[in-house]
């Protein structure tokens, strides 16, 4: 089984690329598991067509035994839809709510019998507990979304020095970079440049288009809503490319100062 | 001294708006101390013109005794800037760091001569690290700043349940909401009802506009970049009203339900 995780600097269009991603490998005759991990619930929402209700803590907090069917709904083409859920706002800790909600899924052998597992991880790798999937090895292959705005580069950098702490110790690799186009200028170029410095890859870069939004507006992904459409081929293709994907590395993220040059070297500063 | 503090969805805009209405306060005379709670840095970089890099947890790592100046840094107009900073990526908590800094902060009285200070914090309250400055009383006045997109909406309505269990006990209250405008269909009127309906109000809306980005890339707050345009006066407006807001409230949030039916009404999820 494929163990992959989504992560990046929130707003930048994990959860959208989450569920195209696992739409289109629904698509092309692959069992898929989609688990949210983000107070928020919103990866599964494109998928099942509204908010995820019944999380993993909400269950564990009003239910002594959970069964799996509890937790788990279906989404599009039967793809398996899990939410960890998170804390009340403003009280507790939206890590721990994460390694519990993991665990639970673990005990339960929720995705038993899928060719992959896809976890949607809630913003930067902040603390700790937003990095269990990395650290505990739910995990192996880390994508990082990013656009080529200054703080979502930030972010990926400091993600990538996340992944390369527990890289060393066992099976995490992060197995590339997907481009999400802001139209900055120069952004492929110095999204590619960025990648390459950081030992990895872009394996995709996805250009700005209004149909996502379209399709957002109507609950679906753009698999779903236009599957014939431009954008939807660039999310099979990436989709194939995850799937396929044997180029991991230990990244080596830059210094600040580094990063700081790499954006001003190509335009977005001046 | 007015203490206010600024929340929303990651990517929403928090730290342009915090920047700006920073800078406009400091034009029309006011002493502002602008006060990052996000382990990016990112809040007073328009401010500085660059990332901070001493934060107040890097600084506390490496000496035994710190002094305001280690950690008090002067951007435009002489406004104070301060970084709470934050753990290292994949490891300890982000809240808790921000408990920390906030002490240290509150120790060396660093604002203790300024007319207004504002707490610029990380994405949603997911979590009670990041609820500290509402739970502990460095801020009274808090802003929700939202688009009118779903998920915008729903971080807006959770941090409004975050403010809602601490009000009862303290100063705390909400202040308003600022509208960020995402061009989402009726979006000032989706957001206007929405604020009615937690018992608050739209303080300002703010429009669209490609200056913001085009200052941005240049590191500096409209306000500075060109004090003359159309958006800066929006900025200046809105920092008149928050520093003249005597309009507090306790917020009622909408269930889950009735902010999807809301939202369904002014035709975004139709």
């Amino acid at each position: 089984m494929k163990k992959i995780a989504f992560y990046g600097k929130g707003g930048i269009g994990k959860s959208t690329t989450a569920a195209n991603v696992s739409a289109a490998l629904s698509t092309a005759g692959h069992k898929v598991c989609q688990i949210g991990c983000d107070p928020k619930n919103d990866s599964t929402r494109l998928l099942l067509g509204h908010i995820c209700k019944n999380t993993v803590l909400d269950m564990v907090r009003i239910k002594d035994e959970i069964n799996l069917e509890d937790i788990v709904h279906y989404g599009f083409n039967g793809i398996k839809c899990v939410e960890a859920g998170g804390p009340e706002p403003g009280v507790g800790c939206a890590g721990r709510g994460i390694i519990v909600a993991l665990e639970k899924l673990q005990e339960l052998d929720a995705a038993a019998d899928e060719d992959i597992i896809l976890y949607d991880v809630l913003g930067d790798v902040v603390c700790g507990g937003f990095a269990v999937p990395i650290r505990e090895g739910y995990a192996t292959d880390i994508y990082i979304v990013s656009s080529g705005e200054l703080m979502s580069l930030y972010a990926a950098n400091n993600i990538a020095k996340g992944i390369r702490r527990f890289a060393g110790r066992g099976e995490v690799k992060l197995a590339g970079i997907i481009g999400n186009g802001r139209n900055v200028p120069n952004e492929e170029n110095l999204l590619r440049t960025f990648a390459e410095k950081i030992n990895t890859r872009i394996v995709a870069f996805i250009p700005r288009d209004k149909i996502v939004n379209l399709a957002e507006i109507n609950r679906k992904t753009v698999i779903e809503w236009d599957p014939t459409s431009k954008q939807a081929q660039v999310y099979a293709a990436l989709a194939t490319e995850i799937f396929q994907n044997t180029q991991l590395s230990i990244p080596k993220p830059l210094s600040f100062e580094e990063l700081e040059d790499l954006i001003g070297f190509f335009g977005i500063d001046n």
